[in-house]
């Protein structure tokens, strides 16, 4: 097969572990006889210095005209403390997840039997934790009307639902707990908010239609305490934007493996995939970040987007054995030799 | 001294634990020669089944006479399901917040040594955790403009702040944070919200009043995780209602005495101490609820509402005391026996 990908590499440490994920995709596809045309384009930070944008037109006209998007990190410091900067790589993410329709957020945590012991979180409270939050990505809070009144003494965000948007996500939600334990919930503010309502209300209309689905419908605080308490209990989460970026930032740090989790946005016109760390300036240009969680998200994509689930497990396979003979970089080195990003990334490639 | 504290016991198991409170509150009078007048009065389920409404009339006149206000819990879960049910216990809470200007929820997280591996976390993680968050209460998404549009087939909820109340709100944390470590982080989501970045903004412009305090500002993701992976980095945290609502419920887990924590609400016109637990229904006229947390409520009470250290210190004292000799309920006796909540209630009365 023959595949467009679009490689946005992003700010700090993004281009670096994008390059790994490069060497291992193209190992993969030269052993499985596939050819992948990679196709470079900018954004974050990077893009804002070279062309005052965040996420430029040409950089969006390469994403639509790929079959995949590998996405590295964005954010850089010098933004962050500044709440009049006009223009921050930010909404370089916040315009390509609209413009690109991607509308789901799928963030797996599972644990690493090699690596439990690193979570903050006692071993028998997480083994075996293997769980999903779907986040709504384009609507909400996020993409509402804002603004200031009263001479900017005033500010206001409003969150916006439609049953279209939220019926779109569920559709999702369940489809996955059905290949799965059959066991979805609905994470919300239902006690008080009125998108929560919609969501919950949208969901429940949905349940006839999965007759085997377990649904249960939780509050966003609740969650928010059992994720860290029982991981465990959980399978597939389904909520609404905002709530996904507090609960599934809280859930990476349940399986002590962050610099591992991989993720996929799901979208109308195309897909992407992208490591849940962010871009780690302090790292940058050192070639000591960890490259696993983006070589994972490699293998998401190839599994999901080009429905290649074998390329996908022997990529996995070979994550796996690099744990298992510590060819790893500094962050899961321990008292052990810490390989080089880029020595990580040959390694990979050549065991494929 | 004489004080009027208003009882709100509520629903489940409130009344239980309310019930040891009031003997442990009498017992320090008794001693310190206080005089407490102690008036009941309905909220929450209970209420809507007398009076049809949560939080009525009758109740606030109560609550606005009283010193201080002594809260059980609210909450069943015959309204949980139903997200068409238009009168709910929740909007008893929302409007006695509201009503009574409680603008500034304190919720402390601390270990107690003898407790420490019940939590989920690891020892070395949590050691030496104190912090508090102080919540926005009466502001924000929660009591904005929300609706439905298009047939009921779009909802909106709307998020406002004023630079006034993030300002009251701030004041108190960089104050509190004089009395302790002087670290004070502001978390919000400036990267997307308007809202936050007032928050950000106008927390930047109070620093100049505060000049030893020391103020960092995080994104609520971040937080979500940071907090349980090194909960003893913080110290004071300010943040909006929304927020507040999950980071407390998160930050409830850590110290692994979640039937302990107390918390106090601070208002304009009174203020309320209440345990950070629901109404735990399961168990309510059972005799087993915990009342630990309602009873340190109570010590919360005479330190920051009457101002009586000493008192506060005394209870504290006793239910340390009561935790290292085993005087407590089944949810902390492990494989030893297990006493009643009025046992341990009486227990705690006769020791102080
Ligand atoms: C950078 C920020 C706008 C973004 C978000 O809040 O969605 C990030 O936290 C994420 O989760 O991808
Ligand atoms: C019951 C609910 C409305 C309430 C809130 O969200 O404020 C509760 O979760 C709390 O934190 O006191």
């Amino acid at each position: 097969m023959k595949f467009n990908i679009a490689l946005l590499a992003g700010d700090g440490i993004g281009p670096e572990v994008i390059d790994q994920a490069v060497k291992v995709s193209n190992a993969i596809a030269k052993k499985f006889n596939h050819e992948i045309v990679w196709t470079a384009a900018i954004t974050g930070a990077a893009a804002i210095d070279e062309v005052g944008e965040p996420y430029p037109d040409a950089t969006h006209e390469i994403c639509m005209a790929a079959d995949a998007v590998l996405f590295g990190a964005i954010g850089h410091p010098r933004f962050d403390n500044d709440p009049k900067a006009t223009i921050r790589p930010e909404q370089g993410l916040l315009k390509m997840r609209q413009k690109l329709g991607l509308f789901a957020n799928v963030r797996p945590t599972f644990t690493f039997p090699s690596l439990i012991d690193n979570s903050p979180l006692k071993r028998e409270r997480i083994e075996g934790t293997d769980l999903i939050i779907l986040r709504e990505l384009t609507g909400g809070i996020y993409f509402g009307e804002r603004g200031r009144k009263d001479n900017g003494n005033t500010a206001f965000d409003t969150c916006t639902y439609t049953r279209a948007e939220i019926q779109r996500l569920a559709k999702l939600g369940f489809e996955m707990a059905m290949t799965r334990s059959k066991k979805l919930c609905c994470v919300d503010k239902a006690n008080v908010l009125e998108t929560s309502r919609l969501w919950r209300e949208t969901v429940q209309d949905m349940e006839k239609d999965y007759p085997e689905v377990t649904v249960s419908y939780e509050f966003v605080d609740a969650v928010a305490m059992r994720l860290v308490q029982w991981p465990n209990s959980y399978d597939v989460l389904i909520t609404e934007n905002l709530f996904g970026d507090i609960l599934t930032d809280e859930a990476s740090v349940i399986s002590g493996s962050m610099g591992l989790m991989p993720s996929s946005s799901i979208g109308v016109h195309t897909s992407l995939f992208e490591p849940i760390h962010g871009s780690y300036p302090q790292a940058a240009g050192k070639d000591i970040a960890n490259p696993l969680a983006t070589v994972l998200s490699a293998a998401m994509m190839f599994e999901d987007a080009f429905g290649l689930k074998e390329e996908a497990e022997l990529i996995r396979a070979v994550v796996n054995k690099s744990l298992a003979e510590g060819i790893v970089t500094e962050d899961l080195s321990g008292t052990n030799k810490a390989y080089k990003t880029s020595e990580v990334g040959d390694w990979l490639a050549k065991n494929i």
